[in-house]
């Protein structure tokens, strides 16, 4: 792990000594040595980390900290804030400003290196993520500075794995009085068990848990797929800050000493929900431009692209797995009638209805895609042809038994579908050989008079497949 | 960083002491005895890293390492060989059945943390692009063993940084034999410059080049854009296995140790090359799939989904910068005929024909979306309305200037536009709004008779905005 850390202090030999051990374990050095110099620097070269003392002249850590949270280009930069005082009320402050953590002067070398080293990896990870959902359009990479910190962290799911009652009890007061809600684990295999639901926003875990090492459980969070993204606050005594830096680096998040202050507890929470919900945000957001890719804007199925690029791979496996693989292709009857009566917007819902019926009428492992204007694939792995016949049946039978509310007539119109068949039984037969034999096999039900289902002969042998029926634009 | 880590070992006391090794590091272990329970528990457990014991009876690590390869299930887990050979032939024998290292039996703590963290750690940026890419479809995060490894990794395009003259000489010579490419830097700085150019498959650095320090450029290409992902095979002397520890926790990938041996060089530089390819390809079909959800499939213009997302942010953007944006909302004269008289797919060919000339006449930093059917919307920021219907104007004439090739027709079709153009004044104005008086300057320009352009009258200030006109179908 390597980084790029802006040091920001008035003091020219506090300066010098932060950026001689951090150059010494291979992070790169920014510098600046007031506070207006500190928000150019970090507007200008975008460090992964910003630590920042408190007490300057002119603009305070505390300013400066606020500013770079109000900016949407370093809002997203980690803060550590270094500073000779030691009260509460301070940290406090700082936090509440914007800043991720607090060092003391004089700055421990294991304290700073882990934390250092923690956030950048966090950082990292984010930039990752938020520069690839920058280059879908969906989400502007400048303008997401979210605008109201309060909100994006209210009504937590907090787990909290505590075995001591008393600090338990009196956690779970002040968080649930803040809004968040609670659940309790108070043995490693519980807390597994617990962080397995979905939803979670945060997990704070007791360092010294009865009987059991606080640690594994943080590192087997971390290797559990449910947990591995979810903040892992730390609850430890002064004596135990040796194992903080063990913690930090299996992927704990932050931490609180104990006693445990209110306004400290509320304020650390706070951050990590945010941070939490923002990276769940870019998930998503991803998540969705992907599906997006291969899911048809009009009707929610799968689009003709994804079919393309799975229909030969499934044949492929089906035929490694010596099972047949069916196809039938779906095409609306007189569909043109709908749109040119009843207008565009009603063909189209009536495109929307069919889906949703064909979705409805298939078995769950069957894909249904369109494949172009009216007409529909449905992919049905391990189905021969006589049952790939039944499921077609049924799903004629089903378009025609309800009519249609289509937009612009007052009463439902009845609509038909006619569908070709066909089931892939060479290992040669590519999905277009396969598409093909289906295509003419609906081609004949459109000639014998739609509604109906046909299915497609065997490919002969040494006859080359006939082409294509000419594409249903018509029918 | 936690991890997974499976242990291979037919000797009982062997698996048990790295295994508490690992554990009081807070890694989850799992264990083997013997070959074949080690194949069946990666394929069930997926482990992120594999400790394999070479001398075994019955299947040896180097078979296991084979079939571990060559199952699509388990080939991407990186496997480091745990040895009392010492043997170069048998390093590289090993390196060729698919290590990703050795260590020495009695294993150093330092080292293989540092390795064991260094490969999970690649390990796990790696499993979440192929996750990401497994739901696209595109890609099957169970079919992609690659089928020919040594061409994977033909024609590496190296960077050497070496300042020494007879080493470097040897090794090119070595490279180039076996079809790289090298280019070499003999300083930092030469070094970071050649490390911008695309394109790189490995970086390989010596430790100690000549009055610089190695680990400091490694880090330096760590934070380098360029270079990020860059493999770094670092070369070094045996007495400085001290700071390799320090370079595998900066993100070096493999090393090599001197005096190096020909077919170690070559067998470590093939996995290297070999894993930076894929990464790339999962990379670049990950990058592929998010732009697909955004273009229109047919034309390769952005889709509607895009304009959507972009339209309301433009005109704020360009509202806060107080300048003018412009829209212009283009539909294709009689293209109901074209399709009717020649066909879908001639119709097809010319949406395509249209997009690539609208393309060819506006401007870098106008953004061209298909709306729907024959329909195009362009926005245009900076643009004042005068300076809209100029462009308007000009693509009007440019489309119907020269006839298109239709497929089925002998002749080129003259084809013409119709063009509506908005220009949003008031901060107040949607993304929404500012299309529907487009529109209906559309309409306009249609009812004035086809292939021309209107502009769309300021919306005024009390009245709300005209309807859209109905949507152009058969126009």
């Amino acid at each position: 792990m390597t980084a790029r850390i802006l040091v920001v202090d008035d003091i020219p030999v506090n300066v010098r000594l932060l950026e001689a051990k951090l150059s010494a374990e291979y992070f790169e050095v920014l510098t600046a040595s007031d506070g207006l110099s500190a928000l150019e620097v970090a507007h200008a070269q975008a460090p992964d980390l910003i630590l920042l003392d408190v007490m300057m002249p002119g603009m305070d850590g505390f300013e400066v900290a606020e500013r770079l949270r109000s900016d949407p280009k370093t809002w997203h930069i980690p803060i550590v804030m270094i500073t000779a005082l030691t009260d509460t009320a301070d940290r406090v402050r700082g936090l509440e400003a914007g800043a991720d953590d607090f060092l003391s002067k004089p700055v421990n070398d294991i304290a700073l290196f882990a934390r250092v080293r923690s956030l950048a990896r966090l950082k990292v990870m984010m930039d990752e993520l938020r520069v690839r959902n920058a280059t879908t359009g969906e989400f502007d990479i400048l303008g997401e500075a979210p605008q109201n910190a309060e909100e994006d962290a209210a009504n937590g799911r907090i787990l909290m794995v505590e075995s001591e009652n008393l600090l338990a009890r009196s956690v779970t007061e002040i968080l649930t009085e803040a809004g968040h809600s609670i659940r309790r684990a108070t043995s490693n295999n519980e807390a597994l068990e617990l962080g397995r639901e979905p939803g979670l926003d945060l997990i704070m875990v007791n360092l010294s848990l009865a009987g059991e090492d606080g640690l594994r459980l943080c590192s087997q969070f971390r290797s559990q797929d449910e947990t591995r993204h979810v903040p892992i606050l730390l609850i430890l005594e002064e004596n135990e800050l040796a194992q903080l830096a063990k913690g930090l680096e299996i992927g704990i998040t932050d931490y609180l000493i104990r006693p445990i202050d209110r306004n400290e507890l509320l304020a650390r929470t706070r951050t990590q929900i945010r941070r939490r919900r923002y990276h769940d945000q870019l998930h998503r957001m991803l998540d969705n431009s992907l599906s997006l890719a291969y899911t048809d804007a009009l009707t929610g199925v799968y689009n003709r692209r994804y079919m393309d690029a799975h229909l030969d791979r499934k044949i492929l496996e089906m035929v490694e797995a010596q099972k047949p693989v069916s196809v039938m292709m779906l095409d609306i009857d007189h569909f043109k009638q709908v749109n040119d009566t009843y207008g565009h917007a009603s063909g189209d819902a009536v495109l929307k209805a069919i889906a949703q019926r064909v979705t409805g009428g298939i078995r769950d492992f069957d894909l249904l895609a369109r494949y172009g204007g009216e007409e529909f694939v449905v992919i049905m792995p391990s189905t021969p042809a006589e049952d790939s016949m039944m499921v077609a049946e049924r799903l004629c039978r089903m378009i025609e038994a309800e009519p249609f509310e289509v937009p612009g007539s007052e009463t439902p119109v009845v609509i038909t579908a006619s569908i070709g068949a066909a089931t892939a039984t060479k290992p040669a037969e590519t999905a277009e050989a396969l598409l093909a034999r289906a295509d003419t096999a609906l081609y004949q039900a459109k000639n014998g008079g739609r509604n109906q289902v046909c299915l497609a002969e065997e490919p002969e042998a040494a006859v080359p497949t006939a082409p294509p029926a000419v594409a249903a634009g018509g029918t």
